[in-house]
């Protein structure tokens, strides 16, 4: 339990200085590997303008880019609040299979964040989303999908 | 429409150019503004090692660049799959509203991807998920949110 905290603490302070240096939103994330932490930072949406740089984001590709390698099984993620669906999903994508937090996305919501929302939006058909989604065909669809299929020295991820 | 097959044209080389340089997934992506290319990208979770390095992420991050904004309002993107849980709540966080594209969840499933599989994911209570979800308590949590509230020259994304 100790150590969740020091993780934790270390998360709430790179939110606190996104905080207070304009950086970005209230929110930190702390990728540990093997009791190491591996990577971590805090939201950088204003400062770099990347709508994508959240903190578990920004966490991730630095742990990524330490251990050179696009899978960080056997890391834990801690994060200042509930991941919104863009930041979980990462980490589905980077194989991180625990994950510990402390506020929430309802607790987001109330302080003026959409995470909430865009839960909402992706539990629902496409053409009932906020947003406009279009299937359109195109003639290479399939034949870009043999083709990777096809490829001996695909690596998969 | 013919504007559409341009600009998925542009997507698909993307992504041919990703598989056969092994840079990453069959996946490419561009985001479009006043009928203009304004960030475009393959997939490059591979050769970066970044899992979040997908077609849209790259595409929106380029975009927000060559615009110096984190808000892509107005923006149209073009992918040549649909965008897996991480882009679309990415495509929302930019403010991007309308999304063309042509490959589904379902046939990247059958070509070995996790996208579908992530999207039930996202569906699920947090207890019910294939990964730990742990809530914390910790005592900065509600002051770190009060401070953001209280935050004067705060900017809203």
């Amino acid at each position: 339990m100790q150590s969740h905290e020091k993780y934790l603490n270390e998360a709430f302070d790179l939110a606190y200085q996104s905080v207070r240096n304009n950086i970005g939103g209230p929110f930190g994330a702390v990728v540990v590997m093997d009791g190491k932490i591996i990577g971590k930072g805090g939201n950088r949406v204003i400062s770099q303008n990347d709508p994508t740089a959240h903190a578990e984001i920004v966490a991730i590709r630095v742990a990524c880019r330490n251990i050179s390698n696009f899978d960080l099984t056997g890391a834990v993620i801690y994060a200042t609040c509930e991941p919104c669906p863009m930041c979980l999903s990462a980490i589905y994508w980077a194989n991180i299979k625990e994950v510990y937090y402390c506020l929430t996305r309802y607790q987001a919501e109330a302080i003026g964040f959409r995470d909430n929302h865009i839960y909402e939006e992706m539990n629902l058909l496409p053409e009932e989303r906020a947003l406009a989604f279009h299937q359109v065909t195109h003639p290479e669809a399939a034949g870009l999908f043999r083709e990777w299929m096809e490829k001996q020295d695909k690596m998969i991820y």
